[in-house]
């Protein structure tokens, strides 16, 4: 018989979460630096203690070993939570056009926020993440957000405005990517221009 | 006298918005428009008519005139607030390492969400964003949010779920931007390649 077996196609992803998660709270240590995580950064709009306490009632503690899926990009299916790190560290990477490798785009560490953007509107994951080292992770999915935003409204607005300066972090560091990009094109071009130069006129 | 007039070196922006502000419901017609961006856009953490209105009543009407900034790259001092334009288009550019020009990144419209970023952590306005038309806008300070998440929490949560997908979404425009790039500099690069292999090979 010669009818492949699809799961041959390609390595499956560890087991999902959803079936080796536990509450976040069983961990007190991993609890604990997700409070501080949570009630770190800028000054305005940040989360007290108390308040990351009450997020972090929310959340699961998900598990990866080494070179398991996190997230893979394009998927649409696990786009319903989103992951905090908590130990360990976490390889971004995504699919290049012409190439057949994949081209890294960072390493995330402890206090790394994952999947949020897939999570607030439900699109395919853009990159894929795979665990370099044991993670230990807090995971909220769309569910528990919810439930916190029915159940501590002011603690959901101040996760969600800790999500968006998330996003808004990464988004600057891609534009500042961007200029980058930029010059190397307009060196390239210019390295072009010498070589048909010297092409045209010394030969 | 020789001392230059400082307001000589470039061209002043139009009055800053404080000058000018006037609570938005004040025109009925803009405040229906706001509410109606605001309860658009994908289910999940949608806003509802009643709790767009709600944001509206904490918003200011802000007008520009066509060539007005409405923000500068690098400026640090006007980052307290976000806007929304409600009428008008937007051209959204930045400085081009090694180019004299600005480089246009991209023309906003009715609907779209401006200098959120900065009103969340601070930091100097990454573009500078001008009017090409007159331009109708909501504003929303730091200090009208604090007090919508103060009186209305779940509403200021609905809020910054609006603000984070806006984010988000310009996160996943300029991640496919990059792709596009990582093409153009492989291409170049093989360009080169062929130049200098004509170069040393056939002449």
């Amino acid at each position: 018989m010669n009818t492949p077996d699809p799961t041959d196609a390609e390595p499956q992803p560890a087991a999902t979460p959803a079936m080796r998660t536990r509450p976040l709270v069983e961990s007190p240590a991993l609890a604990a630096k997700a409070v501080q995580f949570l009630s770190e950064g800028p000054s305005g709009f940040r989360m007290s203690q108390d308040e990351a306490q009450r997020v972090v009632a929310y959340m699961r503690w998900v598990s990866y070993a080494p070179q398991s899926f996190l997230y893979r990009e394009g998927d649409s299916t696990r786009t319903s939570y989103m992951l905090m790190v908590l130990e360990g560290d976490v390889s971004v990477d995504t699919a290049a056009s012409g190439r057949a490798d994949r081209v890294a785009i960072s390493v995330l560490g402890p206090g790394a926020l994952i999947g949020e953007m897939a999570l607030l509107d439900g699109a395919p994951r853009s990159t894929s993440c795979t665990a370099i080292t044991p993670v230990q992770a807090a995971g909220m999915s769309q569910g528990g957000l919810a439930a916190l935003a029915d159940e501590h409204p002011a603690v959901a607005f101040k996760l969600m405005t800790f999500m968006a300066r998330s996003t808004a972090n990464r988004l600057r560091a891609l534009g500042e990517q961007l200029h980058m990009y930029d010059q190397v094109i307009a060196d390239l071009h210019q390295e072009i221009d010498q070589l048909r130069a010297a092409k045209e006129g010394r030969y």
